[in-house]
């Protein structure tokens, strides 16, 4: 007989007449910069697998840029929506062993508790859930850590947090309660509009595509056309609007609106990185098109 | 107490007193030219652990090079014996978005229903498992997907429409029923015999370790004898027959019987493909060695 | 209703009224050269989902390099204290198909078998849990195996028989029992001490970070202060022992304990591979600092 498990919503997870704790979030959403080369990922599944077995751990990057705290914070924040209710473990993580808290933040309302450093990564996605109702600095106290050293605080603090709150463990137990407004922060960039109506746009991401994401959506751009000027410093391109990639010719550069609604630069069968030359980070201005 | 799933063969999967359909397929095999730096992978596994909680989602690779469909073919063919019975995801599309067809293909025989674009990625291992017994254009419908964009079905429909075929829903809920034989074909090529004996084989596959997978099984070069000369261009080897890899000496070139019944060109402790320069859709001819 | 898995300690896992055999091991952790690019892992993974549902299967890392034989007993042996109880598979294996063995070997203490090749892998890590009390030489059997050829044990050989070890086979069942002390060893090299109290040390593993481990821990440098010279080959740097990698300034070298006890060469926010050129199996002398 197969007992399928429920989805991870609060509250639907009664496990009458066990001893253990009810399992309140899950799955647990596992995203870092440690890479596949080394054992970092499989020792942290194996941790949460002893301490809540039978709770899901879905890895979804492992490959964030070493210390690159913004790409993951953005690569978690364009996620989140797929990731709530449950738990969400994020670590890129430069000051482990410092003064910098590690935390646990709730957001009631989507039924998502996110840990991690408190050094900006998971404020975006937890911004985006909805309003954070809690937040605990993990004390590290040896019900829910094993206190083996300052540098993995992933295998030996943050793990053990997720396997509790997996299993149900409030999340007062785990730390002190701290001002959610004291999280330290990351801003996710918003497009600014021009006197003439241009649009100033950031490359947010470039994908393994090479799909080069802009902060601006279709709603930013609507006044501008089916044709679009883009100028990124003296780079000048066309770009039409187009609903997939492959309505694109191949030599066309296109705007598309990608999965997560937001205005990509995008090529048919071939990298719009490579093309332009865009980048992460890269202020990019979109006009109507000269001979639009 | 463990409760052990049972393997997804069709049939024995009834959830009696259970308000949910019963697990009819499953484990999901799931393979894509996602990659592993982006978020790709681990939103679709998110996406079916939220619609089919328990049914297991085992990865084959995400590393088919970027919209290589011929390439996810051969893999998905290599790999089938030991996908079914079950549920086999496949995403290589460069189409998406555009009217290409998004399909699940059932192999009744084998227990297996093939989940993916129809633009040829499928149909080898499709075939290679049995007759297909029926086939339907995923509709979108709102039952068994997400109306989110164009450009990331594997999110937005397939993932959908594997958690519902895991969970025992029919595969006509999916969308309509189309024809079998109006699916596109991608040809697994065989090898040749010319006048002479000689083997005309072409490289379907150079694998992590280097070894260079022909299309010709033993049985085609039975007549060869031990030693065999391979022809490419203008390169020629002598290569001997051989059960391992470290039944050669060092600097042996070898024609092994691999893993999937087919000859591999391999090395001792060494690539082959870095010591021949065989890359795949590279003809080669074999012959017997000169000197044999 | 969920059910959640126990922990893997031998004995607590009696399916009473099943006609399954009880789970003894398990979950399963799993390492090897396969690399992600192939369907390899993804094989291996189907093939134990089929043989052993329910038992989870921990992916440990498949980038160990291609053959080395001691990067992957080294890994193996670091995380080695967080895999146990339960089967622990490993596959780097350049003799596969030959007369090199094919082994599971038990640390009843540590409620541990570790299958794979008998070519040093395993060693390390299981010397590491205790003492070996049984070693079995895989006899291939129909039960336990697929006799499909000779280069992909991993799927023929050692998936069945990890799948049958954590649904509770005896050891005994899978082969012929064989006199540990046969097994064949892999050093983990200890460090020296010179006359004038340097310590000789080598690099074991450079990670994606770039911290350079050493076979030292902190009490083979307890008398060496809180600066210390470092001289490999004609180079020399002068290290400050540290707590954290972010406690280091920017252009400092520190000398931090790692999550495993050792000691690591590392910079703050940067590769200390990259500025000190220090690689795998490199000697390091370990000085007080001449201004210390």
């Amino acid at each position: 007989v197969v007992r399928p498990r429920r989805d991870g919503r609060a509250g639907n997870r009664r496990d009458v007449g066990s001893s253990r704790p009810a399992v309140r979030y899950g799955p647990v959403s596992f995203l870092s910069d440690y890479g596949l080369e080394d054992e970092f990922v499989g020792i942290v599944h194996r941790v949460m697998a002893a301490r809540a077995p039978g709770v899901p751990v879905i890895d979804i990057t492992h490959q964030v840029p070493v210390h690159d705290v913004r790409a993951g914070a953005l690569t978690l924040w364009r996620a989140a929506p797929w990731l709530a209710p449950g738990v969400i473990l994020a670590v890129v993580d430069p000051g482990v062993g410092t003064a910098r808290r590690a935390v646990a933040v709730e957001v009631a309302s989507a039924g998502a508790v996110l840990v991690g450093p408190d050094n900006g990564l998971l404020f975006p996605a937890a911004s985006s859930l909805g309003a954070v109702t809690a937040a605990v600095e993990l004390s590290g106290s040896p019900a829910v850590a094993d206190g083996r050293g300052a540098t993995f605080a992933g295998r030996d603090l943050f793990a053990p947090a997720c396997a509790a709150l997996a299993h149900g463990c409030d999340l007062g137990r785990l730390g002190r309660h701290i001002d959610p407004d004291s999280l330290v922060t990351t801003a996710v960039p918003v497009p600014g509009i021009g006197p003439d109506g241009a649009v100033r746009a950031e490359v947010l991401w470039v994908d393994r595509f090479g799909n080069v994401q802009l902060n601006a959506g279709p709603g930013d751009a609507g006044h501008l056309g089916s044709g679009v000027d883009l100028r990124a410093g003296t780079d000048r391109w066309t770009a039409r609007r187009a609903e997939a990639y492959a309505d694109l010719a191949e030599t066309e550069i296109g705007l598309v609106t990608d999965s997560y609604g937001l205005l990509s630069v995008s090529c048919r069968d071939a990298s719009a990185a490579a093309r332009t030359g865009l980048a992460v980070g890269d202020e990019v201005w979109l006009l109507p098109a000269a001979g639009g």
